[in-house]
């Protein structure tokens, strides 16, 4: 069960990091990459041909601005690709969104929140429970801790206007 | 291999269409359904629950406006669930965008285009091809007709330019 | 006289707060909940069925980002439902505006400003002044208030720049 | 039971039109006017202080561009005040909304969609509705048919793909 | 000669007094007022109603949000009205802009830029000096310097790079 | 009495037109011109060195897209200058607008709203009824008779829903 | 002389092909191609990679939606990329010019307006006449002609407002 | 080999300041100006008309909100003109990009990202590079460094999550 978790630059991994931490804590091992569609293309090329045949399941991509590298990256193999627009910019990260979620047909990007590494990590894990049992029970449980930690999070709420 | 494709209003149908031809064509079994979070949302969670049990791999949700159908639908299934933004309002679909792209952590949607239905189609197709080697090759063959076809245009254009 | 305030989640508390205050100095009994349209969609449902029958006149609902949550309650009642767009994201709080007051047809949400949660309250007093002779009162004695701190504000002005 | 629906030019008619049919066939005696709170202040005050005294229940305001009359309106009375943002400019509306949603603390105006003039009647019903049990019946009679419309048409779907 | 400004809340003060300060220096009357459209239209009205027999020449408004303000002024008057749209909410102004901006026809307000209100006092004694000798020269020696100061700055740079 | 029309493009011209029809309504001399701040500069140039001298006391700029014009035009005059955006691009008239509004400190343009070119003409009347009570007769009669049509609309109104 | 236009889409067409007729009428040899980043890179790059030694000058890349092809060409090259957002998605251009503007730095791309491949032609003209007299002069001769038809169509509106 | 930056306010100099660091390393001669296309339009024509003649090759113009500059120099020269969108105002730079950007055809102006000064010295190199071997040499030094510096970002990545 392998992800790679590709960012396009140095300065969104704080961003990224809760992406790997999640996957990690599934047991997913995570290749975590700087490459970037406009200053490495080759090197990008190169992972990500090596991705393709190394049991490389899903592939996160993370980048602000205009951000072509999520895109380029499902242009260069069938893994389901997911975006990350990042909000680098004086624009907050519309620009980034608007760069990875319009893409043309044929050549899809599932796109998350505007920083939203966390829902990036859970997507590829949804991707694939569909193959691993083990994942899928491992998000079950995740869901059910979900619901349990909302009703806490309520029971405080009510013990505080009571 | 079995998608579900649930769109928020009948009139949302048009554009829903082309994403259903083509899962026919890679011999999807698609199951489309018209409900709305808003206004079926019991029948919208019976149908859901069935869903998870009788082997659907991926759902497919379109809607417009206030488009809370995607993530309500995620909240309910730990099956990727991939969302299409509908341009029915005067906002052209960024209304819609911005309603389903913008999920909390935990429950993820994987976006596409406005109106990106084909991209939902082949985005489901490269998820469920981690597990079918048969969409897998069908995928691979339909890119390397991309390139034909994209070859042949050009073609076109330098006859033209000469 | 009862009204309903429910948030999305604990991190938007202190800008629902203003209204819990506003409320309650009216003599308004106010349920506080902490629940999410995707994280906890079964105990939401199960409140606001006890709120169709416990004399609840109407829910306030604050949320961020794809804000689901008082379109969703508004599918499960017939009460008014108040929508307050949170400004949680990098978005400033647009994304939820879109995503509360673009409802379809059947179902409105009555929305209020931008982390416009103080309005949320009076807004349900207005609505419950309908019948109680009580609120209609205090409501008239607050406008005068009001009018009578504009002008006090007003004097200060022109003791400045006399 | 009487609402008023006031818009701030004739050229908002058909689109203000479905507020007035749902209203009527819920047994609503309605008053529809045309003031502007830019050129008919006056008028609109008077109206609005006698709509204060007969028995007027809710005010309905739709306008376009900078769409000061919900607003307007909503300084003029404690009756709650639904804001209609009408699409009459090049912005599509998004003028209009932002003038009547963003009001300042203490004046609010019940925001709907651009263009929901039929949602501006549901909702000015479902707040009739707390003192008013005949509409409260007519309400749920007419959510429950339009869950039926929706399975209707969810039939004619599943019919279609069978 | 005598100008009236007037702001819709106290908090928009520090955005209004550069206003204030431009037009003392050119010896022009100021009458500074907080009133809203809609926590204060009577004092409001009465205010513009003596301006308009007080000799009062131009008349700016500054407010925020759903800035019906200078609109409402300006359906009171015949003189001139300048609109300040203020970045008081999440939407950094853009909220208060369109709502100044976008007025129907016959109604006119003469807006600035967000936060403008220095330009507003320039606008102002442009529209004066067309009556007012004393202004026209004293606005044609402020653009002399304004040039002045433009080349000195010049300078600067050019020292700075030899 | 005289005003100077400049628009930046011969397709702008219907949308300029009925500023032209109103202003000589007054018995204003109106010189209109086709000027482009970025194609023929220099003429522009000449043309407002003559206004400034001529007794043109206002000038009215319309323009589209990047929309100079009005700010290259305030650069050169102290006489009021009113821009008005013109929606000839994909923007809708956005681009205009803030290329129009948001000049910075010193030199003041006097927006009205995309393809307000109506509300240019009555805020130059209005600028010019502080010098002209020809002007400010007129527009007191004008500020009348639009009560009047608004009543007449009204009445409409009422007798079609009596 | 020698440009190279490259288009994303072959429905980029009818936008594109201004540009050709400009350069061709300055006597460049244009080099006409459809390649996406997404669905041809390898063409693409081959194609660049030849444009590198067989004395193109500059690049003009015109690209819909999310737009990467101008940034990722200009990442295979330093001769000068020049793009053009097209408006070929419902928000009407601005996908593809914060997707094509927003470059990192290192890598830049020249943009024009959204659909604006007839200034991409001028620019890159513009360009080489730093290299090249002969369209120097013809640029100097068309922004005199430009001066002309500025001063006939003013001499229109003269004639028309006699 | 001579390139001349402007900006429109000193205020925009630490923006504009790495654009000169840049150029500098490259052996380009720098003119750095502050000129205001509306407070200093004499002197910014006097020297525009003197670069036309003294051998400058670029034009880099620097300016935000309504940022005329660089559109008004580009109609000043034949010289290719980069435009800076500065990001001064409360709308981010979005007002400054609209208004640079969307230039009317014959008047191209290169534009950049939001406050990417350092983009317009690397296009303007790439463009003088056409002519300049010795530019063109150290363009590719420096993409050829860029990729080593992406790929030492990239190991230490990798050594960090063996």
């Amino acid at each position: 069960m392998r992800v790679a978790i590709i960012m396009g630059s140095m300065s969104d991994f704080s961003k990224v990091e809760p992406a790997v931490s999640i996957l990690q804590k599934y047991g997913i091992k995570v290749d975590v990459r700087c490459y970037s569609a406009h200053r490495s293309p080759i090197e990008l090329g190169d992972f990500i041909e090596e991705a393709n045949k190394n049991g490389t399941e899903v592939i996160i991509a993370a980048a602000g601005m205009a951000a072509a590298l999520p895109g380029v990256i499902a242009s260069m193999t069938i893994l389901p690709v997911i975006g990350v627009p990042i909000s680098g910019s004086n624009l907050e990260g519309m620009d980034a969104l608007l760069s990875i979620v319009q893409m043309p047909p044929g050549i899809p990007v599932a796109t998350v929140a505007i920083n939203g590494s966390k829902n990036a990590a859970y997507l590829a894990l949804q991707m694939m429970a569909m193959k691993h049992d083990c994942i899928r029970e491992q998000l079950c449980a995740y869901r059910k801790q979900m619901e349990v930690d909302a009703l806490k999070a309520n029971e405080e709420m009510i013990e505080k206007f009571k």
